[in-house]
């Protein structure tokens, strides 16, 4: 069987396993969630053994040491996976919420009813641990989960899933709610990029380029997830003090992750008080500020080049400018913003309404950090990314945000 | 300027437009939409003019008597938009709805608010009524809209364009939030469908292809709405005088529309007791029935192919088929439905449960005609389409379903 005929089975089976989830009761899928903890447990040392493989393999081809940090598993984080499926498991079932209903003036009852996409499909470049965690979020949501991870985890993936599989089969649900797309390479991430009809959404994690060719490839719906070029404004009316903590919180509390600043934008108006000490801090924590011509007049800092304001550094590093006037600032972030998560620090009341209302970001914070723009710190208590994109879903997704719905209309011979 | 420049800078003023209508009071919006039915009224001899001159053409070039139906305005017509505009204007604005708030464990304030998508892409074959119906939705909803009707009402919509613009404008709103897509042909279509980034959706109304041909192109995200393969189950334990009526009028009441049934099967406890009766009925209605053996042993019943269970007709033709148990009708609408409405007709309450459940279409309709799935019916108030996908919306799109919704979180110097 060639690759592509084999996604395509793959997401037929998914697609009848779906049928099998959509009606599963909630007692039904938190009791599979908890068998998928405790095989995960069982299958610590083979997850870990296959885990040693793909990281020796990644060593070997040279691969940079922050990505082979990423694809390492420990027991630790074995454990961690474990305790995900159980805090998901212990989470409000959001299939079959009414969403809004009634009854019509003819009689006719109308529900708005939570139900599952029915397949998804997750093409992701991060730790292995996401396999479980989607694995998860997608049974407990009702879908059928197509897995394609990273080529590097393939061994860790496989163990993960064959874990869950089988204990998703010993509480009486298809195995094949779980799977792993087969076949490696571009040609089978293709098909299922067009398995339209079979695979209801699509949800890339990962870079930048990962998810540009997903969303222009893709005839299945596609869900753009966390691209983050995010902003922190510092007004004229800012207590300074916050500002220089957020920047700071925003910037270097972690910086490979999308909701971290990678840019700030300080007002004129205190630029004299507030420049020197922000850049200071900045470069003391290991932060290569690149900044305007106002910036770069003091010492260590980079000029700024044009591409620097649509960078998402994902490091050590931030762009900075001073604008005239809040407009300006709103301006800049309309223009560069990958409408992610911006900040404003201001004490003006009018300045932040302003800013609210004008900056169109999936989060739009005032005198917070931008690191707040999670679905964990949202209290969703599980996340399977955050959409950048304002269909369906817009910011941190949580359980509800892997459901569609549909309309129950129920009458006693209804005609028009 | 190409067509295709042309489209990118009548999308960019609409993104610009767009900022403005974002933030625009429900006042002031209501004013435009009432200027607009206004404007409308008064200009409504030139609309009948353009459109006396497209229904002149169309029929020169042969075109089939019911487009160019379709395509006729009358005195009646052009006051019904007016009127619509003002129904819009009276509804209540979805824009800055708080769909959920609360205050985090941290003091965080957490509010996720509805807002506008930003630029809407309609792209329609329908009566030229649609543009104003769409320009009024997008403006009240906050959104610019960038319209692209059948280029055979090209001058009904450059005229009732015209007299909106002008109404826009002259309520202190852009003139720019209703523009036409410039140029004709498929060239300007595919640059409105790759203007990802400064469209934020499409919304495809027309014949299948049509939409089949959005959704394959764009890299924008689409709303794919209205192709209706529907179908009515007659169960064994139904009501078979309110069955009969129900066939009939999902049928028949208006055979040219996405909610109309296209598809009937009989549990075979019934069939001796039906069949008759309601292949009868649908005759004496004017309908051809394309059935299975079952239904082919009655006169002027024709034989079915394989694709009648997948056309939609929209004429007086239904398929028709006899299923040996309630498995099998579900079975049968999970195979050929195009999930947009499909009803049950039955006393018995598990069969009913069971089919609500296991049918995933967009409206599940138990002893209900398939023509109640629409936004009027249900109380909307406006529709700008059915959807049939999954994302985003699903069934009938009213004002609520033209907006994103964006979280808003306020604190005071929060770090993590």
């Amino acid at each position: 069987m060639s690759s592509s005929s084999a996604v395509t089975a793959a997401a037929t089976r998914a697609r009848d396993a779906s049928y099998a989830l959509a009606t599963a009761t909630r007692e039904r899928k938190d009791a599979a969630l908890r068998a998928m903890a405790e095989a995960l447990e069982e299958a610590s040392d083979d997850v870990l053994r296959a885990n040693d493989e793909d990281v020796t393999r990644a060593e070997q081809a040279g691969t940079p040491a922050n990505i082979v940090d990423r694809l390492r598993l420990t027991p630790e984080r074995v454990a961690g996976m474990a305790q995900g499926l159980r805090d998901v498991a212990a989470l409000p079932d959001p299939v079959g919420e009414v969403v809004r209903g009634g009854t019509l003036a003819n009689g006719l009852e109308l529900r708005q009813v939570r139900v599952p996409f029915g397949v998804v499909g997750m093409i992701y470049e991060a730790r292995p641990n996401v396999t479980a965690d989607a694995a998860g979020i997608c049974l407990k949501s009702g879908n059928a989960v197509l897995l394609r991870g990273s080529s590097s985890a393939r061994r860790s993936n496989a163990a993960i899933v064959a874990a869950l599989r089988d204990a998703v089969e010993g509480s009486g649900l298809p195995a094949d709610a779980v799977q792993l797309v087969p076949g490696e390479g571009h040609d089978s991430v293709k098909e299922l990029m067009r398995a339209r009809g079979l695979v209801d959404v699509l949800i890339p994690r990962g870079g930048a380029g990962l998810i540009r060719s997903v969303v222009e490839e893709s005839t299945v719906p596609v869900i753009e997830t966390g691209v983050g070029n995010c902003h922190v404004y510092v007004d004229a009316a800012a207590d300074l003090d916050q500002a220089l903590a957020i920047v700071l919180n925003a910037k270097t509390q972690r910086t490979s992750v999308c909701n971290a600043a990678e840019s700030l934008l300080v007002h004129a108006d205190v630029a004299g008080a507030f420049l020197r000490r922000v850049i200071e801090a900045l470069q003391e924590a290991g932060v290569t500020v690149h900044g305007d011509a106002a910036f770069a007049s003091y010492d260590g800092v980079v000029a700024a080049t044009d591409e620097d304001w649509d960078t998402e550094y994902l490091s050590l590093d931030i762009s900075a400018a001073v604008v005239p006037d809040l407009d300006a600032a709103i301006a800049h972030v309309r223009a560069h913003s990958s409408a992610h998560s911006d900040a404003i620090v201001t004490t003006d009341q009018r300045a932040a309404r302003r800013f609210v209302a004008e900056v169109d970001s999936a989060a739009v914070l005032v005198n917070a950090s931008t690191r707040f723009t999670d679905g964990a710190e949202f209290g969703f208590g599980a996340e399977i990314g955050i959409s950048t994109q304002k269909l369906h879903a817009r910011g941190p997704m949580g359980l509800q945000e892997m459901t569609s719905t549909k309309y129950v209309v129920t009458g006693d011979g209804h005609v028009r």
